[in-house]
């Protein structure tokens, strides 16, 4: 299965930095890095063991483009399966630039995105769902997604699906079988076994399609739409919740992420922000432009959070009526009412407020300040309160990827078809159809089943050098 | 000479990537990797090889922070010279920081800038000069900073240097020796000798110095001015030069790099493209505010392009007069007329043009289209005519940095201190005092005589990981 080509690409982030990984693959591979390297201590890069560093010079004929570190990985024991050579050289643009210019001169084409990881999959070191989730694993930025996509990479989620599959397959050829002794009615599939093993696919597949809802939520972040006037206190609030978070990794220089301004990660789970335009923004009349938008953007969320400027309504230049009217426009969704700028408030304007959101269930109320950092807490942990983690601290499998999702409700569709074929007593070889139709979708996941164009839209979203 | 805490960084640039690189160095760095790290094989870190590669487990407790490759060097086998180990794992910016973070639970230090390579000057396995050149490796973007880096870091400078110096010190400890017998009139060291060595050295010095005035400009870019009108094409040619560079990485994707308008590398040196002010907003009064700036930026420059509308002139809406007056305000400074837009003149024009610039050399007369992409090889190569480039391709020496600059400026001053004493007649004893003051700044150079608040400037100038 080893690719004819040998594929060069940079493996690391580009820009300048310490240390660059250059990356090699394929059948030649250490021939090629052999004629790119000379070792300081003379040794032939072809001679050495799988797994060993080596220092020396990449030397193209008298001029000397770096002094490196070569890592010798021999087929199958690399993450391609196939004989690898990484260069660690020094992180210049220039020198990383030169090197794989050196590499193609030598015979290397260019990597494809994805290509290393392709053709790890197409060497049998992963499946699939197993090769998605590399994918995932380096877009993840909070715990939540980083667990998921390391559960998955893992073989969590293939273990699975390839246990069922595998059960299922033998009663396929069981069936199958009896259909070449049909003239003898003989059953070498249990009904009553077969049954028991249709009802268990059904329910863990219905669990893991039910799994995406949360799944595909956490990979996006929780959309939260804050709701309130403007100049309510809205950023500040954003920028107080972010730079708690920032606080934590704040020493750990280098390795800041890059921030998004709207999306955060609270407690490990990705929030996401979404912007509301300010509702009086259409001078009170509810129906405006303005208001609608806020409604397409409540509609999107999973929670509302309704940010009050305490001392206007304290002051009573505010009342509830719009609060309430916004709130009962979605009766299914969590609302809750942040009141801000509670600092600014003395005792008696307090008791006001509180009186005056007397119709609000108290839970539902946060009291804080966003610019003196009171109550942070408190919103935060009432923020995770929507979020569906039971599936994540056991540990179980929780479908992200569309295609999976889309892969699993075809493999449900035909199990159900399946069981009304055991309740109408059909016969093996009718049930057989349906049952090698739903191995079909089981092997769409794990890439038993494949094709060039499925492969090309899968691997198309992965960096170069991946 | 190993440090007693051990650091902690990420090595590759930030951001994410298909691979990261976390590295610990120091006395504890493979007991604490052992703990942080679970060999799929059962293997303990701790009894590996040097120049050996793991693969494993990121293993915090029960959680699985990231499947990577520890890579272990034993002192003094290492960048640092100490026990260092490298983990290569998934390129997402959570997990490099969950890694580090972790090693910073388990009693590492986050390292400080340039601190990997501040412990392996300290450790001998790198003087200061080559410590120095790594830096410069790293932030080279083109053929002549690299090739000027990679020399030094290699210890080309330092091996000049260092000849020099023990030829000295030898030559002070005979003389010294002679105060010792100073009663018995003995000549240990040869006089001759002495002589030829002090003009060798003094020659030396002389030609490092001189090699400083290319070897920052090299640093920096050639500063080039382009002076003309406004709209007479000036970022049409930038563009079309910069494309054209471009292209050749076309290929070597995710490994382009940042892009400054103003700068860019031809023929493997770096350019610095000075904007002027268009020199008609002064409505011709040469003595305008504009004009003077163009002046000052005409001065900073080490060749003006005065780039020519040949449209504009060929149809007599621009004389000569402007671009005389503007070549003869510094007549030692090379200037070159580039006549752009030439495809839209017809034959009559053409000779109307070059009629009307006659007294200006042809050499220095460049007819082009950036447009059309006419004759930009021929300025190209125009522009490397003034780039002393001999010293680059005889791969000799060039000073790049102020710091040795300085060194050698008083290492010069005391040598032809020496030589006024030899010519003078001085005694032993007095030739001594300033051949050790010789010494001690080619000490510096080289890092034998060093400090604290010395190794502190250099090494905050380097990025965290390096």
């Amino acid at each position: 299965m080893i690719q004819q080509e040998t594929i060069v690409a940079l493996a690391t982030p580009s820009g300048a930095g310490a240390i660059a990984i250059v990356r090699l693959s394929g059948l030649k591979a250490i021939e090629i890095a052999a004629e790119m390297f000379q070792s300081v201590s003379g040794k032939d890069l072809k001679q050495q063991k799988t797994h060993t560093v080596h220092l020396g010079n990449i030397q193209d004929g008298s001029r000397a483009i770096d002094q490196v570190l070569a890592t010798i990985f021999k087929n199958p024991y690399s993450y391609t399966g196939e004989d690898v050579v990484e260069f660690s050289c020094h992180g210049s643009s220039y020198i990383q630039q030169q090197i794989i210019q050196f590499a193609l001169n030598k015979g290397c084409r260019m990597a494809e995105a994805g290509e290393f990881t392709l053709r790890a999959f197409l060497n049998g070191k992963m499946d699939l769902s197993q090769a998605e989730a590399v994918a995932d694993l380096i877009a993840s930025d909070n715990a939540a997604t980083h667990q998921i996509a390391m559960q998955q990479m893992r073989g969590g989620f293939s273990d699975e699906i390839q246990v069922l599959r595998q059960e299922l397959l033998n009663f396929a050829s069981l069936i199958e079988l009896e259909l070449d002794f049909s003239e003898e009615d003989v059953e070498f599939a249990n009904r009553d076994d077969f049954q028991e093993l249709v009802s268990r696919i059904t329910t863990v597949l219905k669990r893991l399609i039910d799994s995406f809802a949360t799944g595909s939520v956490l990979k996006q972040g929780i959309p939260v739409a804050i709701v309130g006037e403007p100049n309510v206190g809205k950023s500040t609030l954003l920028n107080a919740l972010l730079n708690e978070e920032r606080a934590i990794v704040s020493d750990i220089a280098g390795t800041t992420r890059d921030s998004i301004e709207d999306e955060l990660s609270i407690g490990g789970i990705g929030f996401r922000f979404i912007d509301t335009a300010g509702i009086r923004e259409t001078t009170d009349t509810i129906e405006g432009l303005g208001i609608q938008k806020t409604f397409e953007k409540m509609q999107k969320a999973q929670v509302v959070l309704y940010l009050l400027n305490s001392l206007k309504f304290a002051e009573e230049k505010q009342t509830i009526s719009e609060l309430v009217q916004l709130r009962d426009r979605f009766p299914q969704k969590p609302f809750v009412v942040v009141c801000n700028k509670m600092d600014m408030l003395n005792d008696e304007q307090k008791d006001y407020l509180r009186t005056s959101l007397a119709s609000i269930p108290e839970s539902d109320i946060m009291e804080i300040s966003a610019k003196q950092k009171i109550g942070l807490e408190e919103l935060k942990n009432k923020l995770l309160e929507y979020v569906n983690t039971g599936a994540l601290r056991n540990n179980e499998t929780i479908v992200t990827n569309s295609r999976h999702y889309d892969s699993l409700l075809n493999a449900l569709e035909e199990m159900i078809r399946v069981q009304e074929g055991i309740d109408m007593g059909l016969s093996g070889d009718l049930l057989a159809i349906d049952i090698r139709q739903a191995l079909y979708h089981f092997g769409e996941i794990t890439g038993e089943i494949t094709n060039d164009e499925l492969l090309g839209n899968i691997f198309s979203q992965f960096c170069i050098g991946k």
